[in-house]
């Protein structure tokens, strides 16, 4: 939850706070709290937020528009940060206050630093040591199908991995350019990316009257149109998905692998959420477990990077920027680009890979400190889940307001309607209709969301995303709040004339 | 201080040394340990290194190679290691085993951190408090002359941003494409991100005659040449320099911003060593604080970054990537792209920007760590010096190794002269002279350093870059060894044929 407060009455607000929700859209979460920070906003005290003296009709701001577990509240995993604090500050290992296993832990991943330092460098792909328990990890999870831990690289977040792996894989200019096919709505660190890199972005829609299904028919149709103009070469997945939350079946990854075996494409799978899956019947099924039941002909061919991170889950560690990917499949020369490519930058931040160590070699029954992490783990998660529901089943009781089952991730993504004079000012002013809803929400209720237009969405359709993350009782006063406001909206807009 | 062992007897092995040699030379200083593992030598354990069977003339390999203070053996400074911990671990703040100066600064920080916890996202460009205090360090390292926080922007390490400000400066295609002047020898950081942006990379010489002195005439010789083919826009400056180890004096600094001034270049000035001063009548000369003791037609007018890290100095924290830049009379426009460019990303490490923190808001004195923190860092900086002397020395005297004075940084980059018949045996093997020096010092002594043809030289000279960081006892067997290395190869060249 943060709470914030205006200083005294500045400038042209209203710009602001556009300039506040177009940053959250263009890329998350990052640049929504520079722009808060950059517009004045204080992120201390519970204080009324005025502007050019008068009052506003909300005591404080709700922000529902960052993917941020711990900035709203939620208490870090104690095992994590002991792990964490016994590599920083060795000392500590004398300290009888810290678990043992958490020691053991502590004094394993030091010795494998250089200097037993954290302070020095690792090597660019990440410490041995740690990429062989990221193996291990994923072999468990994935019920004994081998990992090498040769295919791990570490990163600083998921989000450098992802583009590390674009980078490798776009070339080309005019039709040559390489397409790389991503759903809509997306996560809008794809688009920015494929922008940078100048590669085309090839949509393919999620089929939201289905909770936002990938479906193989669209897929083909986004790649048949495409290959009209640039070389598609790459098939992006985010599932559980972001900003849509749904959860892919197990029948679907296995057609989309199909799919990408057919046409020959790379798979890249955003599997960031795999912990957060909170629907009955909703199981996170990894592409690589799949890929490989699929049988050989398709384990052996399908080109595959899965992407995992420490800044979601139940973690939320997002500060320490820590995540890994793995490679399947991949072309030795290719992936030798990939280790020269990785090598040319430093290493991931060492704090990132030793949280990310003790994320994949949690405590054991047996364990000193097994109880309490499972506990802590157990109640991040159930609370979730039932924040998850709670989103959901507010929303659908509001007429003009439709959410899908947030099945996983920790994000809903509801459509809404808006009265046709709502789209006529909107567009008059040259907003997207959904950013102008954005605004008046946050205006008068303190709410920050994010306008679906930035991660994409069908034509003539609107959504804004927003985060399950707020503590329960929060979340159920801003469901409320916004399933209001958004009666009151379309009421005003609907008595006006056209 | 690394310790080598290699496991077994495998595979092709001077093609692995060469590799590694090569990476080292790419790319400094994760590559260079990258490879290190990816050949199977390991960093644990006193052991005599064998190939194929046969027993090696050495018993440990000396890492002289990387600028990786912690991984030689370099203690961290206990107060920077503390508010960290009492950071990532709040529990510690009831512990009565932390000083109180360290408790209030972590506390201090933990409320600037979203949810109070490291482990929530930042802005972008960092948390706001720690931009104010590394602007506040800046002013008074600058004795006075204002620093803006909203032009400091905090990044994970210097490379980052180093990076960050030429894709922001870069652009063109032909005989448009930016042109970023760098010296030579450089730090390969430099050309290595000139190549991926596609810009043209400019090389001015520094002297080595002159104690690797930069000089105008040379900056203007390049520039008029480089203005043939392309657009000259930025002038990089490495003080202390990386791998040459000069410390720029005062005058040159100013004939260097006037040269800038001349010429409508933007000025880079990697400021990372500038706590490595050690030479006496050596100071180092913040280019800011020269540009503006220059007076208003230069401080209004010469674009500035600047950049500093918290891998360097007396604090070698390579390991958790932090740093800053300071920009300084950034056109409007450009910043507003540069503050764009940085918000694509999500934020910096948090733990790297509490450490670098606790860096730029040191103990004064009276604070209880003032102490313990005082002697450690006049410890670490001593034994540099000493360390940076004692190089110097025994490389001159011996016959056919030149050392410029070490008056900064971390290393030392010595001409070493080469035999005919060795440097023709090099080109047979299709290896630069150096390289071929290099790979045999290693294979025989166990010596690791640097070939100079990685950071450019002038044709015809070559030098090998080796860090001053092992601990002074092994350091000296390492100088020693490696000047009887030298003896031995020239005497053995030289006495064959041509």
């Amino acid at each position: 939850m943060i709470k914030l407060k205006r200083k005294g009455a500045k400038g042209p607000e209203e710009e602001n706070l556009r300039e506040l929700l177009e940053r959250s859209r263009g890329s998350d979460p990052g640049p929504a709290i520079g722009s808060l920070e950059s517009v004045e906003f204080r992120s201390t005290g519970n204080v009324i937020a005025t502007r050019k003296g008068a009052r506003k009709p909300f005591t404080e701001v709700i922000a529902a528009n960052i993917g941020d577990a711990q900035a709203m509240g939620q208490k870090p995993i104690t095992f994590l940060r002991q792990v964490s604090a016994l590599c920083l500050y060795p000392d500590l290992l004398n300290s009888p206050e810290f678990p043992e296993d958490a020691k053991q832990k502590a004094r394993r991943l030091l010795a494998a630093c250089g200097g037993q330092s954290v302070g020095a460098y690792s090597a660019s792909p990440g410490i041995e040591l740690i990429r062989q328990d990221v193996a291990a990890f994923i072999q468990r999870r994935d019920e004994g199908i081998p990992s090498n831990p040769e295919n791990i690289y570490l990163s600083t977040g998921a989000s450098n991995a992802i583009v590390t792996i674009l980078k490798l894989l776009v070339a080309g200019e005019g039709r040559s350019r390489t397409g790389v096919m991503i759903p809509i709505p997306q996560y809008p660190l794809y688009s920015a990316t494929l922008a940078d890199l100048n590669a085309v972005q090839i949509n393919y829609y999620l089929d939201e009257e289905n909770c936002w299904a990938l479906n193989t028919e669209e897929l083909r149709r986004a790649l048949v149109q495409a290959r009209e103009h640039c070389q598609p070469r790459v098939l992006c997945v985010i599932n559980p998905g972001n900003p849509t939350g749904q959860v892919q079946s197990r029948k679907c990854i296995e057609e989309v692998i199909h799919f990408a075996w057919e046409e020959h494409l790379f798979l890249m799978a955003d599997e960031v959420y795999q912990d957060n899956v909170y629907a009955e019947g909703s199981k996170f099924h990894s592409f690589k477990k799949v890929l490989f039941e699929m049988g050989p002909k398709y384990s052996r061919s399908v080109e595959l990077a899965s992407f995992h991170s420490i800044s979601k889950g139940f973690m939320g560690e997002c500060g320490f920027r820590g995540g890994y990917m793995e490679v399947i499949n991949m072309d030795p020369a290719v992936q030798q680009q990939l280790t020269k490519l990785v090598s040319v930058r430093l290493c991931p931040p060492v704090t990132g890979q030793i949280l990310l160590d003790a994320m994949v070699n949690q405590p054991q029954p047996g364990d000193p400190s097994y109880q309490q992490f499972s506990q802590e783990k157990a109640a991040v998660l159930g609370a979730l889940a039932r924040k998850a529901q709670l989103t959901e089943e507010i929303f659908n009781r509001a007429p003009g307001i439709h959410c899908n089952s947030v099945q996983g991730a920790m994000y809903a993504f509801p459509r809404i309607e808006l009265p046709p004079r709502a789209v006529q000012d909107a567009e008059a002013q040259g907003q997207a209709p959904d950013m102008f809803f954005c605004l008046k929400l946050l205006e008068e209720t303190g709410i920050c969301v994010v306008p679906g237009s930035g991660f994409g969405q069908k034509e003539g359709t609107f959504h804004f995303r927003m985060t399950i993350l707020p503590p329960q009782e929060k979340l159920e006063i801003l469901l409320q709040k916004l399933s209001q406001f958004h009666a009151k909206f379309t009421q005003e807009y609907s008595q006006r004339q056209l």
